[in-house]
């Protein structure tokens, strides 16, 4: 039996069985260990390199191996096995010393992560205590999509959209992490090919391939950040099945314009024309209510019929812990792809785990699809950051939407002045967790508080 | 754009969804086109035989033709195509007329599924209202398997089984449907084979071949309704990578006894050794706490380390909706098994679309686990039903655990009786669709008053 680990704080435990898989699949000594992983792995990326040239895996695994955490063979699958090398960056991070030994420091700043750091929204214990009551016997019964809830988003899209979705076409799921995965699981065969866009999300190409598909990053321009239509042209193959657009942004904060999605579109009909069966657009909305400026949002589904519409209330009510969001066919799309999709999608649904939204949250929906973070006063905050950021000398740009800053890092390896930062008793994220090399990322979900004690911080380790 | 279907009860758009689906596998004359499409699925079991020769099928496609919804092409892939096809026995019931023509009626006696027929469990709602009241900013934050919720489970396990699980090894799900999608991804490559049990529940082969891996369906004892040992121990290759087992069984109410658990352990120990990997048994514990007569339960995970517990709160608590149950790892399992599978488990769950529990079910989890259906009057009405049913001449055994009847029809084609009970306005499951053929399934969940109104078309229904 183990020990009494239980006893640890969640992120060590965390990094100890993750370094402990890493360990598991190439044991030896600890950089050298790295080394042979990264060979093994996906075709290196670009920001690969970097994390070899970095000690802090060593660090994160001598810990590990300090608590005699080694499991000796490998993990029980390689396909799981794959799955984690893709979420190296992420999990290295996230379970490294970093992120652990700072972020329960007094005082800390925590730009880290898009996490709440204020007390949930006004009105959302209220909307769950209200709909707990059970108004029937059916109330906590089993819920596929309950038309209520269905017809609440429907009318949402129209209000805030003015587009005329069907009730029908709205598949309710626990959150746009469950949407991704059900909308892949409904037209994904093993070795279909699914392009994303890099910088990503975390967790895309680890959902492609749980589905035993393929892949494929394109980055965007690195310049504007817009997406690279002729990068994405040359990558559309025979094979290609989808193409993920996460708009705006997340961590550029870049909202794609009109004249890029109408040129995607063109492409994505080209390509399918020629291959004889369409590609999907997965448009991941999760941010298109974190919006600045007063500017509309153009959804990329607007211009292509054969899109799904990704949508999460857990960024709009920054509770992610409480998982509800959907997927929307829209109505421009073919009647009949559309009945096709439907049973797929329903049955992709029950596959993965059941992921419909508990039946509180559907309850709830009509009210807490009204509430919202207060968006002027993370406005508010992107302004202030990106003024005095810029009056020390970062180079930050200003997004036009999501929780995000991306300043450049003044020094080339952004890890580095990560640790930087953290001994200013300031955390955020270094880019190359999230394909951004160079770069660092702050989520504008800190609190106020956080910002003004940060400030002297920031100012200080762009001058040592 | 479809027309107003948005108006159609749910019941009949799935219907028209799925009948759509079947059309669009093997579009033809209606009889024609079912068999086509059975011979075109995976090899025919004995009880799809008893489907092809059923017009209900045919009923179905009528009726979704006749609302225009036939897609034209096939489903958006071949993969969701035979996920599909392994739940049609289901669909054709769920989606079909026997069940959504009668469920419905005034004073219709519901037999059909484990559903709710009484107001949910007193102190559902108190819990749920108690612990929406936010504690912290970090309430409604990103969940994983919260310490608390782990360690609720582990004195839960400790007061009730008497053995020590650790807190670490604890995985909180959303439900047991979850539980088992994200063990079976943690475990399997492409190729690798699952046992499961047959009478299984709906989804274990859907949800087998949702991970690209192969269903292997073992017959249990058709007279004592045990397991076949021998036919298991000829059904292991050395792809087989795991065997479901759900004890005490849905169906058939099976508590499988000692001497057969230690008989398996013997087995799945044997054929590892011979593998040189082990297969690892996954014990489906949903009706763990649904058991009669004061019996104990003795988990099939007591007697093989490489054991995977798999529990559900939806049962106890008849609240199928809100989604919490969870994935437990022996404490007999080797040290290093356990850490390879840690983040096996931990990635899987990822892309299992995070298929953690909501935050406010983790933090409810040390009332909601102090709660259950009244078990003393489940057990009361299963002597009721079980007494009458026999006196009225049906052949019914009395179930040890669950919520499950599964008495003999007494005419050869169970649909058919199932109709004639319909006339009755009593809604049972046809035993063919549990791989059952021969057989009824009635859930005990019916409320007294359905089970007092349904004696008499019971009596007559067995005489006409």
């Amino acid at each position: 039996m183990v020990s009494g680990n239980s006893k640890r704080d969640d992120g060590l435990q965390l990094a100890d069985m993750i370094a402990g898989a890493i360990m598991s699949f190439a044991p030896g000594e600890d950089t050298g260990c790295y080394s042979t992983f990264v060979k093994k792995s996906e075709p290196a990326y670009f920001f690969k390199q970097a994390l070899i040239q970095d000690i802090a895996l060593s660090t994160l695994l001598r810990r590990a191996r300090s608590h005699g955490q080694f499991p000796m063979n490998n993990l029980p699958s390689t396909h799981i096995q794959s799955i984690l090398n893709a979420s190296i960056p992420l999990f290295r991070f996230a379970t490294g010393p970093l992120y652990n030994d700072n972020v329960s420091k007094p005082n800390v700043c925590d730009f880290a992560f898009g996490n709440p750091h204020e007390m949930p929204v006004a009105g959302f214990a209220d909307a769950l205590q209200k709909w707990s009551v059970p108004q029937n016997k059916d109330w906590f019964a089993y819920k596929r999509s309950e038309p209520e809830a269905q017809h609440v988003v429907a009318q949402s899209l129209r209000a805030w959209r003015g587009i005329e979705f069907e009730p029908n076409d709205i598949f309710l799921t626990n959150g746009a992490f469950a949407a991704l995965t059900v909308a892949l699981g409904a037209i994904l065969d093993a070795g279909d090919e699914v392009i994303f866009n890099s910088p990503p999300w975390f967790f895309y190409e680890q959902l492609i391939l749980a589905q035993h598909a393929k892949p494929v990053r394109v980055r965007v321009n690195a310049e504007t950040f817009d997406l690279d239509l002729d990068a994405l042209d040359a990558a559309i193959t025979n094979k290609t099945r989808a193409i993920i657009v996460n708009s705006p942004n997340n961590p550029t904060g870049k909202m794609y314009p009109v004249q890029t999605l109408r040129g995607l579109a063109d492409i994505l009909e080209k390509h399918s024309a020629r291959n004889g069966r369409e590609i999907f657009l997965l448009s991941d909305e999760a941010y298109s209510r974190i919006i600045f400026d007063g500017r509309g949002f153009t959804s990329p589904t607007s211009f292509y019929p054969y899109s799904f519409l990704i949508y999460t209330y857990g960024k709009t009510l920054l509770t992610p812990g409480q998982r509800i969001g959907y997927i929307a066919l829209p109505p421009n799309m073919p009647q009949e792809t559309r009945a096709a999709l439907n049973p797929a999608i329903f049955i992709s649904q029950l596959v993965t785990g059941y992921a419909f939204p508990n039946a509180l949250l559907q309850h709830a929906l009509g009210d807490l699809d009204k509430l919202s973070i207060d968006i002027e006063h993370l406005q508010h905050k992107r302004d202030w950051l990106v003024r005095e950021l810029s009056a020390m000398g970062y180079q930050v740009h200003s997004p036009e939407g999501t929780f995000y800053l991306l300043p450049r890092s003044p020094i080339a390896n952004d890890w580095t002045f990560a640790e930087k930062l953290a001994a200013q008793n300031i955390i955020v994220l270094p880019g190359q967790v999230v394909e951004m090399p160079g770069y660092f990322r702050l989520s504008l979900t800190a609190n106020d508080a956080m910002i003004t004690r940060a400030l002297a911080g920031f100012a200080h380790a762009i001058h040592v």
